[in-house]
């Protein structure tokens, strides 16, 4: 009989629960949840929401462990005792003020209709001055930390978002015992035990395994209110990744039909499982998960200061590694604003005539050029420049623009750009001593765009490797929960059994990567010149 | 009795005939044809045409008369006695060989295979390496020339297509006994005078009124078979504007019904006629030509060297003034390209339910923006930039687009973009001694759209008034006819008559006018970056 585990991946909009076989990864069978109360973002209980704001309500989350866990076990048709493990993955920071037995403030009635009590989601993003308050004090005070998040702390990470509550919400603020990431909080909900993964810790914490948090002497100097922070809503003790937080609860497990006991991991950063769903477990390779946006994962033996990223945390992926992660804040986003705002309707009607997506129409009408035919060259800012010049007011650009301009050459210019986006991040790592080789891409547009992945293969120079699940997030977790049950040693082992990639492995042309070279010099030039030293987005953002 | 005259103006692609009351500028009729053999540009006489090319049939100018002048007269069931003058203005450089009859060589049979033999449409572009080897042997020989020209000679113009026929079809070159542009030779075929007007000589063939044409010195070094061009293929003299060049032959008359002798003025270049019609007979108003590009002419007392203008010409639209034409190569052309290729079916669907057009939709919904809100701004060279950088490969760009970014944002951007580039070329008269108080607009898209009229007087900080004429070519053809006929003694007075602005006058609103004052200092930075200071744009299309 095949033994299980369960890879719980909580996205942004559902929650997906996969059933994977630990001696070959083998995706045994899955199930999704949609959150029923989805993002909440312009009123909450009656009330108004600010802009920029992103709420959650937890209650969803439980539905995803007490509705789809068991429908999974039911139409799987297996034994529960045959799944041995269970990993957690969940987007990040996504933060919840609790009680000390881990009910949810806005479980409560006297806080049910305030939003500060609700979930903050990674994309709220009402906390700015927040942030910048927080960068400035370590700035003066803690240079050597700030240096490691690439010298800029984001609002969408928990300090801000606790200071916000603070601020705006004080009796919540006061009324809570702890602050807590959300996965974080779900693998307390499963076993009864509370415990704080070095994923999120490390890497929207500010935690480090050297200092631990910020001081609550420096946390007090920020406001005097956030004395004795540390140590209380957040407590000093932090897990690594993989390791068994505790077992099924006896109550989770009469809801769920999961056998009392079954080991539960430690929760991960959800674009951070698909390293080990990639077999990733040591340098040189860097992962790229590409969705609406983009983040660059990679692995190595050292720590390096290396501006414009988004944290480098020792452990922070699996054990004994540093983690570095960098950031495009717009890919998918933009080929979908350009597919909603700027395509014509004759396309849009030979899409339909065909049966193909516009997607894919474009695609194909785009195949025909050669790199560099257009004449189009754009800057990926559509919205904002995360890696590496961490800077929302950028904006987007493109230049090359002629009267016989076709949709399809922007499209091509669009997908171009984000290329040598990418490379910028991969040379800005190379500069700082962090080197790689190859790359990897997981995620839906990585696994189904052979043509965007052939332009990165060009573009970068370097051969793309591509995940062989569509849920490497979910398998991930799975492995995560196949560590914590001991049914592999460590991590490299057990991906190597169940991790997976594609046979297909997109390798540089030399013609074309010729010719990208040329267009990258360019591209960085203009990266320059609009990022450092004409300011004309942001002062067009401020007129 | 009203007594009329008769404008003709020769557009691109049609010819049209306008009947005007020599009182008051009324205009009582007019006719169009459409020009059977339109622009000929892939094939001719079974040859294919190299790129670039642009040629017509002669045979469809005489069709404007022979055919639309008659059906004119008698729609308007008028007298021909009370027709006393007749003017024309047409494209230029349009030029053709004939014989010293004036006989088109493409109208003898051992020519009429051969492309070179016919005419030549201003838009034809298969001589730019001539273009350039006669401007670097001015710079040589001839430098203040050059400059009158602002430092570059088109390859729309007269010498670099004769050059051009030289070189690819001597036979063509020395069979023929003229070069002559299709507006003389129009005339010519109406008076059986032959003539050359100052308009197309001093534009588009390098004469001015001191020196006449460059020597037959200078164009032997260029080609020694150009020799003795000068007085034999091109005659020395040049007759100003609104000079009676001679009378309705008889022949003419027999098939028009146009009175033998009726005066018929000298020929006009198209876009300046409605400098007249708009009642523009002294210094400091621009006009502007809005249409698929936009043409920039103003009068002046005085000459100055202006660089990256097209030229300036004594008495080049009216005798006594200096006539300045500067220009935008592409303008409604930009809007039609982002209607065409950049406008997404649900905007189309809307336009088509509401039963309006595209450019309409676009127009209500940018105007619910204030100026700046977008945070968008556009550099209006998709095609090139005429003056004053007079580079065609330069291309167009825009910036500040987000995910947020609506396809009206960016149409507005585009309008403001050609603003600003019209401010760029007024600042570049006033820098060099040409000071601009007004501005005229001229032209469909002048006349049609209070929008861009708003966005252009708030750009341009100046008041902006509108040609009462949708056919303002015409109706100053018509005025010329009216000075040649003697009905009045100068320019002046006669298009005080005749001419007729709109009652619409747009002023700066001086709260739009200080954001745009913010924008244009962003744009005329990006400007002189990517027009001077960083060739990108050139490498791109070199790649």
């Amino acid at each position: 009989m095949s033994k299980y585990t369960l890879g719980i991946d909580f996205g942004t909009l559902s929650g997906r629960v996969l059933l994977v076989d630990i001696e070959n990864g083998r995706e045994a069978a899955s199930e999704v949840l949609e959150y029923p109360h989805a993002v909440i973002e312009h009123e909450l209980c009656g009330k108004p929401l600010e802009r920029g704001s992103a709420f959650q309500n937890p209650q969803d989350y439980l539905d995803v462990i007490y509705k789809a866990v068991p429908k999974l076990i039911e139409a799987a048709a297996i034994e529960p005792t045959d799944i041995v493990g269970i990993g957690i993955d969940f987007t990040s920071s996504t933060i919840l003020p609790v009680k000390k037995d881990g009910t949810p403030l806005c479980f409560l009635p006297e806080f049910c209709n305030e939003p500060q009590a609700y979930v903050k989601l990674w994309k709220h993003h009402a906390a700015e001055p927040q942030a910048e308050r927080i960068t400035s004090l370590l700035e003066e005070k803690d240079p050597e930390r700030l240096a490691r998040y690439g010298g800029r702390i984001s609002s969408e990470w928990m300090f801000p978002k606790i200071l916000e509550t603070l601020e705006k919400a004080p009796e919540v603020y006061f009324a809570d015992d702890r602050f807590i990431e959300a996965g974080d909080w779900i693998v307390w909900q499963l076993t009864g035990v509370e415990s704080r993964c070095v994923s999120h810790a490390g890497f929207k914490a500010l935690w480090d395994s050297n200092t631990g948090y910020p001081t609550n002497g420096f946390w007090r100097e920020l406001d005097p209110r956030l004395n004795g922070i540390i140590g209380t809503k957040i407590p000093f003790e932090v897990v690594p990744s993989g390791a068994r937080v505790g077992g099924i609860s006896a109550n989770v497990s009469k809801r769920t039909g999961l056998v009392a006991g079954t080991a539960v991991s430690s929760a991960f950063i959800d674009a951070h499982a698909s390293l080990p769903a990639c077999k990733i477990t040591d340098g040189g390779k860097l992962l790229l998960i590409v969705g609406t946006s983009t983040a660059h994962i990679i692995l190595s033996n050292v720590e390096s200061s290396v501006s414009g990223i988004c944290g480098v945390v020792d452990g922070g992926v699996i054990p004994g590694k540093f983690a570095y992660e960098a950031g495009q804040s717009a890919v998918g986003d933009i080929f979908d604003w350009f597919v909603k705002k700027c395509v014509p309707a004759d396309y849009k009607a030979e899409a339909e005539v065909r049966g193909i997506g516009i997607h894919k129409l474009l695609r194909e009408k785009a195949r025909t050029y050669k790199p560099g035919e257009s004449g189009l060259l754009a800057l990926d800012w559509w919205n904002g420049n995360r890696s590496i010049l961490q800077d929302s007011s950028l904006s987007g650009m493109i230049l090359g623009l002629t009267l016989t301009t076709r949709p399809e050459e922007i499209y091509r210019a669009l997908l171009e750009a984000t290329a040598f986006g990418t490379l910028r991040i991969i040379d800005n790592f190379e500069t700082n001593g962090v080197m790689i080789d190859k790359l990897y891409a997981a995620g839906g547009i990585a696994v189904k765009d052979d043509f965007m992945m052939q332009i990165y293969a060009d573009v970068t120079g370097r051969p793309i490797y591509i995940a062989a699940s569509t849920q490497s997030g979910a398998l991930g977790s799975a492995i995560a929960g196949a560590v914590a049950a001991g049914a592999y040693p460590d991590f490299a082992t057990a991906a190597e059994a169940m991790g997976g990639l594609s046979d297909i492995r997109y390798d540089p042309i030399a013609e074309n990567q010729a010719i990208y070279a040329k267009l990258y010099a360019e591209y960085k030039r203009l990266y320059e010149y609009f990022g450092l030293e004409n300011d004309v987005m942001k002062r067009l953002k401020n007129i």
